[in-house]
């Protein structure tokens, strides 16, 4: 990884020869050392996927100019586009409810400096965690929710966050639906870690049914939240042996591991604008 | 492992206390060492599991004895109970279809002398894998079926298994579903492998499904048949990374590996006697 | 597990035939019920092993009577023996220097509850880290070390320990190496991670060891502390892959998810008495 | 994976800018439709690399031109870079010893197709596995190697390969050390399976080894063979856990899995041509 700023282009479009071409001709025009390039096909689709990181220390064009001269070249192709650089520092908020070992894992990250990233916010529909968010200094408001409720709710949350201006919303084990309007507002922003290995155990009490069903294997979930509960583009899975000597209490606490572990590798993936989400499936350049 | 004769016993039965001693003590007044021993207790159904193994070198019972030995105190524990010998030879029928991969490597330990079992018949519902049996000498019937044969089939099926009177039959890739009556002539005594990771997508061409659905990893599992498909007590699971650059042609290639992984891990286990099923779990004492 | 008071039994000793009857019959002779039981033999060394936990609900002993019941037993069969409680609170003293990431991960399972102890110290050799032991209330002592001042610095060290009493010391990543006089205060009770897949990589920069060397999986140990750096009694071990892909900095990052998770097993494993070590290795009854 | 025809250039070279430029243009000029493009810069090196696959079905220049048409721009970058076609059925000699395990699993992912290579030869030290080799109809040549006779044995092995004309060269589980004049015949294309998680374990009886440390997880490494032994570039290791309870016999089953397993990945991708060796490393495009 380079110390000096470099930009990074995400690119998705319909597939046809010469994008590669074209898209690196014009960062070499103007001097660009590419550190990496990551291009994908998907050839039952027909869409082209790229991820191109730049240096630019030598590079002939300002920050500026970048987005207006690539225009042209991405209206030719119908590129659906986003440029980023290395040194935007994103804002992310982050939805708890009781449980602290997502929230922690997530924290001590920040706190090292493993997540470059602002936490203007954490909201909550607890008091529970607030001494944890104190802990590190970091501003917590509680918003109660109950199922008569939840729209207000919602309201007060949309307004927080409108006040807070996420790129990024984080549930970690925030444990409440949220409604289509909500979602809506944050598309492709907004990351949740499901307790299940995916499609398996959907829904609630997912370590009871695994308890149940005899599994030798249980799995976390993180994904970005859709319309369709549960059913979003998923980012990373990851997966922990269990057997009969496990109880749902083992499995409740191997399965936390997972979570949190689970969680931090999509958030680590999404400030590093390394995921396309399309078709309800993601690209991952890691 | 001693190289020497051992006895291993396997009990399930309702928990009280002094069942350990009781079985022990039992072996200790014929001067029986242990081996290994292995127990569990479901503390929610209340059932007590146990795997004794011990040396026969100095075990001053017969074994024609220790059966009869060994009831009067089964029977006050109501126990399930089952005795074996390591060197037990255990007769395996392999039911194929089309696939080599899941086939190839059970031969193949069973050619190095890891899996210590006699192979009295191959069953397939095609001629393709004939090549195969013929290679290691090992005979080889074709019973084919059709949809509307199916009963006329198993019945042929089942007259070939009387006499090969087998004590564990493997559906090595068999692709065929099983019907009741079939079943329930080998009650716990039918492995099969699933091409997925149980629960999840259940049923056919779990690699599409695994494909369209995006995720980041796959798995195969290894279950007794029971007469509930795809639903019986998983024994082995196991699973791979994939990423948006898998295929479905690559899903099927890394998943033939699991397959044939975790089936063999599967059987293992079988010949070993390390498996105790019950109410659509198991307790694998490995 | 059990939510009643239970007693934890470990035991190793020479093996001879009996054992698990006479100390399973000292239990059931007192009605006791065994929630948990674990041998193992080592067929090469000829000793026995045993983990056996049951409920004292019922148990007619009180537990101040056990242990004297049990010696006559233990010193037939010389075993080296130690008898816990689940009800017991342990007290764990961590040593840090200036890296987070494992501390961090222990002080959230600690106020969790995953890890039922009481931390009366955290000490180091730099201020570093004196904002995180203050975020949970937990006192912090510095204790400067360099080359010259080692031994004073260890005399300081074990004089704070003195008044800590600590069942457990926990090196998480203290990155100091401990002279034989300091571990030998300890026998037993210090828990190291090892930031390598050990034996690879012994000493000091695995990661950049193991970029230059281009292995494809990067791992982490956690072990007893011996006089004999690196190579005591190893406990957990874990891995991750990697690729050309990944520059040293990612494997140092990498490495420190598997650092923290590899300690905090340890550190459950330990908690739950379920480690016995011999002769370097350990029996870890999980 | 398309299924007409596609090319695929592996290059490597000094880093600069414009080079993924440059090469897709020249691509992009005779309309060839990239199907996958991977690249990777060492920067500590400054080396570039570069996998580039695509579709000869509109490509407008012939075979042959290829080669000529792309030279100059080689030239101008100093590179290394060879070009293979999807449709090239590669020659694959194997060595062997005793062991069956690596041979059956390499051999019936050849019978099943997935391995789409010719086998001339299978080389052995013993006539133990002949049987297999006509199991599958190839021939098999015995030359047995004694300390005396080694020089005399690989002068022997050197004509039999003149003869075979291999692109790659399998050690399956063969067990002799090749001398640096043999290994210097075929640079790049020897293949090997280390049974151990290299750098831990080197040299002989590495399950002995691992026992005797107590180590909770064993690995496998492939290798390309260089005339540092146990020390050529790593093409892929996988790890298994182990625990008290297994013996060194449990461990070399469990290693065999690991090493078959290991083994058929690397000669996977070697077919393929995802590996690019340099400086005693690998970039693996997978």
């Amino acid at each position: 990884m380079s110390s000096t700023e470099s930009a990074i282009l995400l690119i998705y479009c319909p597939d046809s020869p010469g994008i590669v071409a074209k898209v690196t001709d014009f960062l070499y025009q103007y001097q660009g050392n590419i550190l990496h390039l990551d291009q994908h096909v998907d050839t039952q689709k027909n869409v082209f996927f790229m991820r191109v990181e730049w240096d630019l220390e030598h590079f002939t064009l300002e920050k500026d100019a970048i987005e207006p001269a690539f225009s042209p070249l991405a209206d030719v192709h119908q590129m659906t586009w986003k440029l980023h650089y290395n040194t935007d520092r994103l804002r992310m908020v982050i939805f708890v409810s009781k449980q602290s070992h997502a929230l922690y894992d997530i924290l001590s990250r920040w706190h090292s400096g493993e997540f470059k990233v602002d936490i203007p916010l954490i909201i909550s529909n607890h008091e529970t965690l607030r001494p944890v968010a104190e802990q590190f200094g970091l501003p917590f408001e509680v918003v109660s929710v109950t199922k008569d409720t939840k729209a207000e709710s919602e309201t007060k949350q949309l307004a927080l966050l409108e006040e807070a201006i996420p790129d990024v919303i984080v549930l970690a084990k925030y444990m409440q639906i949220l409604t289509d309007n909500f979602v809506n507002h944050y598309p492709g922003k907004i990351i949740n870690i499901h307790h299940s290995f995916l499609p398996a155990f959907i829904g609630a009490k997912p370590y009871h049914q695994a308890f149940e069903r005899g599994v030798k294997i249980i799995g976390a979930t993180s994904h970005y939240v859709t319309a369709d509960l549960d059913a979003g583009p998923i980012i990373v899975q990851n997966v922990t042996d269990v057997s009969h000597k496990d109880s749902v209490k083992d499995m409740i606490r191997k399965g936390k591991d997972l979570e949190k572990t689970v969680l931090s590798s999509a958030i680590y993936l999404h400030l590093q604008h390394r995921i396309l989400a399309y078709h309800n499936k993601t690209v991952v350049f890691n």
